[in-house]
């Protein structure tokens, strides 16, 4: 099941270094690890902003939020959800790839 | 060149049965050529919206707008541009696939 | 799987009066089915709005979009989605009831 | 009487770690008496959002604002407050369950 | 139980004159049948806007949605609630006079 | 001359409790004596939020704005001022009660 | 009393030319009375809208009201209100002039 | 050329009472020479707000950024430009007074 | 004197073919004539968006809304004007080019 | 390829100076070294905000992304990307000058 989901990241300015070095660190692993096992399909940069636009593909809501709930960006974060389905007009199957 | 964009469709209520289907099948002849050809990568329909969700992967701006301004629903469209770029967590290429 | 679903109705002031009588006719019709089958778990009007707030239980993605696109109001509708999932602090199942 | 309550929650990036473990346990004691006593009768996790969706069902105004004013989360919260009434196509009784 | 209610009426420029007047008749003769069963408090014209402030004092959302539901005007209007409750400062009872 | 005033409060989460606890006092007792004068017609609690709807009779703009400025907590306050005029469908005097 | 008041004009583009003709003139006659008798006391044009800004010095709000609502415009306007007061730092008295 | 400005005033709740004394000080004086030299024509305070609606008659672009830019209180200001100009129902010249 | 405007035009779908056809070929003329003389410096396509971004220098604020309410697409126009000024950081003159 | 960028900065109040000074010393330098590189086609100060306008030509959304993330006041700007087309009205080539 698709969702694309669009994260705004928020660093306070006077983030102390290694709190921030080590939490972008566990995000990065955390975010790949995700990536392998498929659930997280795609992640791209919003250009000019501290964002991403990613697609995932999960078994249902509740492994959604558990996913998105359990970010170390999370506190620093605003996130909007769309859930997708088939368009009629798509050619291959509706999981991307 | 990736951008992420969303087209929100509004067709009048009122709009004549034959134009509006002809319209549609248009649109879907339109699209389905251009995810043939490479450029449209993915549709996915928003839930509960006459919405969609797309990645393009165009040479530039200059043919990203000349995609957008011919599709046959354009004039019943609000479309919303989001440049892509890779992001550092990625750990495939920036095109899907 | 949980979703609330906002509804915000916007019939044209001068709608014909039998195509708006069939259509608010079907549309009960089709509503009060869903409820019977179990998809459908509640509808409340928003007091003063010709709103309403839903709470379906559906499969999925899929199947959601299923049954909003095919309401008999869906063209004269604006509809906002939340996935919802299970709080850690409700006593009861995710599913109301 | 129902009334649809979304509450979005904001802890600071900074709150005293005991302070917050306590707020938090308060919180979910209060919300499950309420829960167990009958007035609060669903919460739902927003997926991705540090947010709930509730439906309350109570004698009054003056009641659902003394519940939301005691919760030990109020100081930390947005709430958006929605009254519901019967909708004419609901085939069971106001209350869900 | 008291309600703040905001209402922004947009008559159509090409309303029927007669339709108009008419409407606008029976909205007054209900407003103030409303008003004199001690259900509509108060009612004031926003200066400059086709737009009302009212307060009403009704046994529950259920007689306030009912109530709002059959203004005349209630196609043409954007109504906005606003539950109250007592102010721990007020000096009189919730009922206004 | 009406007025209606609707006062957002957004005190500082780490407000010292001994300020807190002064300011509040005074605005109750500001509050007070403008009720008492009969500036202050009403103050109504709106419903979930640490926000009140007001109505004020005052003598002009200058006495409206020097009551507003100095209210203990403006300097934690959002305020929107909706001017009012008798409205015509008004069975009572313009002044409530 | 002053007030500044911005409008902002939407005629029909389908507007009969004759009736349009003739509202604007009657707006321009209405509004150079109100400006020689002294209560209209500035208008500008907004640059690139259909839109002015004025400034009216009134008796109370009911005049500003009537004055307002008997704009041959008003039904094609969205107008917003601010009142004003006298500013410490002013060194001439309120009134512009 | 006229410019209408307002300017949305936000001073942190704990400045230091001599720096905010001394900034209210110099933007008062500031103001005033502007106003003696007729650049700032009219300010007014907008009712209930610590916000102002100013009227400047400036040389050009330049000139009025160079104003505002360099008011004591620029840096907790939020300011809104609007240029205006002649409108072609004003009696009078486009300068005020 | 410079000024980034913003436009977003909208035609009726139901437009007169000829009349839409007439309106376009006027407005490019125009156009195009104040690009020459040098009053409109650049002209961009907003892509996916019936929409321009364009630079004008013109002699004053007057000028600049003659000359945008005499634009042929002005009644199907949203217009955002924003004054510029020279940045400290800009190598050129304020003039582009 | 040409883009349209307007940065909104917001540097917090009690900013250390020399780190102020620093970050603003450097900010100029990178600015004007992609001035002097033709990347950064244009920069204006939005007239009475702490704001630009900027047009950038760039290679691609890689590029564009890659110069903005590095902008040493990144960290304190809100960045609003329009990515622009050539305008079919535009008598000269799509880069300004």
């Amino acid at each position: 099941m698709l969702f694309a989901i669009r994260m705004d990241v928020n660093l306070p300015v006077d983030m102390d270094p290694t709190v921030k070095a080590d939490t972008l660190l566990r995000e990065k692993a955390y975010s790949q690890e995700l990536q392998r096992s498929g659930e997280w399909l795609n992640i791209w940069r919003c250009v000019g902003e501290y964002s991403n636009l990613s697609i995932f593909d999960v078994e249902d809501n509740e492994r959604l939020h558990n996913i998105l709930w359990n970010l170390p960006l999370f506190p620093y974060m605003r996130i909007d959800v769309t859930p997708l389905a088939t368009h009629p007009s798509a050619i291959a199957a509706p999981a991307p790839g």
